[in-house]
């Protein structure tokens, strides 16, 4: 181990790991823990129609031959993506973001997006990388492989703190250090749930434009927003170029295609003065890493969007309204079981309209070890946030996701929850008094309390 | 441009932009150049029954319910892959390889196999990589991306120099580098063409464990031997554990589904003494690259593989032998214009007995400027050779791709090589000439020689 990357001791890796392992050994769980996309909806069959769409788009819409079709789906393709027109329009209509398709690379999932826009960004070894605290893991992934250092600056309940920010810049320049960039997730951002208010997106380009910094959007989850509680995203208010935007298809058409895509509409210039997009380099980039995204792949995401008018918001209506409501439930049991007259001193969360996630903050610490005892002990799997923080903060809370569970199993997870912190509770106090006894040096009240 | 990674300043990167942007200009030029596989055997209607065949095993050999193939092929899947067991299987029949399926990483095309070998070797900043040169273009890439530096030893007609390799490993140590490994491609190597033989292959392990090295062997041609010449691949002989293997069934199975691997079954252990296998941590590098290869894109050559009965040797006769009578008939070709009576000094060129390239030999620049002219002049495309020297040789030499060409083509095709051949030699003649009078000071041979 000591011979290979350092990448590979990462806390954040074992981390996973270690997840994984804990909900592998325990299949019959009530799971709070895993981020997957819910998945009745879909049928094997879909699959097929998809990749029938998309041919006779080529067909119709590009005027393709049968040979030009064959060879789209056969062949490697090119490095960039063979779907960025259909990507392009999908963000015209969904996000209100207007990109030439050029513009646009798409990706291995989003995660290859992130190495891409990394692995451009990391140039000198002084080069480091922003982040809001807690971060999402893969962005902490994507930047070991890289070798680039990540400073963190905790998000709070607004999501982002610019005072905070500003300053960590400030203090990075002075210690000799480069910040090229800063990554957010201002829609239900993994794993706080928080998502950022108008005034704060606005504060935020604000400052990457005084910092001349870029702003790494990461938006897998705003689809889930109810209509009226949409806010623009970074990019659709970027006028000056400060956004990369990483995009997803996981959670809103097909996470088993692992299509992404990475929007990077700045100008680069040459030594020789001639400019051209950065998408064009991160292009390169992917040529070295994974050549091309596989264009069956592709075609399946693009059957899917095509069969929706490439806006994935309507298709995407029940999984929303479905989504909102197992939030809506698990705040509602927090309440009924954590609040109010029956509330815990300590014992708090916050309350996102919508998304995936929620925090919940506890009076003792949510570590591997608690996790290990809710699992055997209680049938209960949730993420500990302390993974979240590269060891740094986080370990009185843990972190609930709604996606996967429903109705009476949301009951079922939020009961054992609350046996959970009673029992860990009732054991604190325990071990508290049984401390306090031990530390009585006068005998004859030892003897009166032990023989109550 | 400054100010990104120093990988997109690469040379070869240049190159093969310059490439791809030539044979976009021509399309209708002869191609020598275009290495993909020959693509008119497929129909898209594969896809469908390949997805099919993959569901059906799922439920008929696996046991899965309904709700388990829909998962299998919706959700994100497990990062070392989901075919593992296929791919298992393919290996035991078809390369006499028998591992493991856990010592198995399904990957993005082979092009992310090596960027995980790489990204996994390359620990400190002395830790360089050995090749042989020419190289193959992705192995030069994924090591820019990982700033590992390569150190290239000619191969050779025999496709590998060992004396020359131990000369560099010896030569690298002195200079407090260390070589983790060696990049070798036993088979109809890209771009040279050459095999290596038996006692090659053998003298290869030595060398390896001599040295204490690891091989990186790559293996996208093999299959395209004839039943009889085929020769054991390197990890079949590798009795030491010195060898990881680079799998690709983009030119065996179908380029579209991006789907590679690697065998990496040595032994890792880390600080604890807790010991492991090393496709593990190269599955913990890929969930921080790409998460997990498409379950879609892994079901579709799952299917071709079951199909088949797990066999790719009997499915790709047909194309063997295309490639093969293509291979023929341009070496035949070639001989018939540049060979014997009509042979041109300083005109070579080598006779695989299959597999997809040949390199040329000239006796003037095989250069861009060159290849530019040919796709003007002649509408002929091939490779230059120097792009896989990093600009440290070749330039007297073309690589010509018979995987898309047949037939009449190939005639034509030669036709105009050997129109721009003569062409060339021609100008390089007067050029010559012109040079020789203009350095002529005696002013009456001069104009004695103006008048004839």
């Amino acid at each position: 181990m000591a011979q290979l990357h350092g990448s590979l001791e990462d806390q954040g890796l074992s981390s996973m790991t270690f997840l994984n392992e804990v909900a592998g050994r325990y299949p019959d769980a009530v799971s709070f823990a895993a981020g997957r996309p819910f998945e009745d909806d879909f049928d094997p069959e879909d699959i097929h129609r998809y990749l029938r769409a998309y041919c006779r788009y080529l067909a119709q819409e590009r005027g393709f031959g049968s040979a030009e079709v064959r060879r789209t789906l056969y062949q490697y393709g090119r490095t960039k993506g063979i779907i960025n027109e259909l990507v392009a329009r999908n963000l015209d209509i969904d996000e209100d973001i207007h990109v030439h398709p050029e513009a646009i690379v798409v990706t291995v999932g989003c995660q290859e997006a992130m190495v891409l826009a990394l692995r451009a960004l990391k140039s000198e070894g002084n080069d480091v990388l922003l982040a809001i605290a807690p971060t999402y893991v893969g962005l902490t992934g994507a930047a070991r492989l890289v070798d680039m250092r990540v400073l963190t600056v905790p998000g709070g309940p607004r999501g982002a703190d610019l005072e905070g920010l500003a300053e960590r810049v400030r203090e990075a320049r002075r210690a000799g250090l480069r910040p090229r960039a800063c990554y957010v997730m201002p829609d239900f951002a993994n794993p706080s749930g928080v998502s950022m208010d108008l005034a704060v997106r606005h504060a935020l380009l604000d400052f990457a434009d005084d910092n001349d910094l870029l702003l790494l959007e990461d938006n897998p989850y705003g689809l889930f927003h109810g209509e009226n509680d949409r806010l623009p995203t970074l990019k659709s208010l970027d006028a000056r170029r400060r956004v990369i935007y990483l995009g997803s298809y996981a959670k809103t058409a097909l996470p088993g295609a692992r299509i992404g895509y990475i929007i990077a509409d700045q100008t680069v210039q040459d030594a020789q003065g001639h400019s051209g997009l950065l998408a064009d380099q991160l292009a390169k980039i992917k040529s070295m890493l994974t050549v091309n995204t596989s264009p069956i792949a592709q075609a399946v995401v693009a059957g899917k969007l095509l069969e929706n008018g490439c806006s994935l918001a309507s298709a995407n209506d029940a999984a929303r309204q479905r989504y909102a409501r197992q939030m809506r439930q698990l705040l509602t049991g927090l309440s009924a079981r954590f609040g109010g007259a029956s509330g815990l001193p300590g014992v708090e969360w916050n309350e996102p309209s919508g998304g995936f996630f929620v925090v919940l903050s506890l009076p003792f610490p949510a570590d591997d070890e608690l996790l290990e005892y809710s699992a055997r002990e209680y049938r209960l799997l949730w993420t500990p946030m302390h993974h979240f923080y590269g060891g740094t903060g986080g370990h009185y809370q843990l972190r609930l996701c709604v996606s996967l569970v429903s109705g009476p199993q949301i009951e079922t997870g939020l009961d054992r929850l609350h046996a959970l912190v009673h029992d860990r509770m009732r054991r604190a106090t325990a071990a508290a008094m049984k401390d306090a006894y031990n530390r009585l040096e006068f005998a004859p009240l030892k003897y009166s309390l032990t023989r109550q």
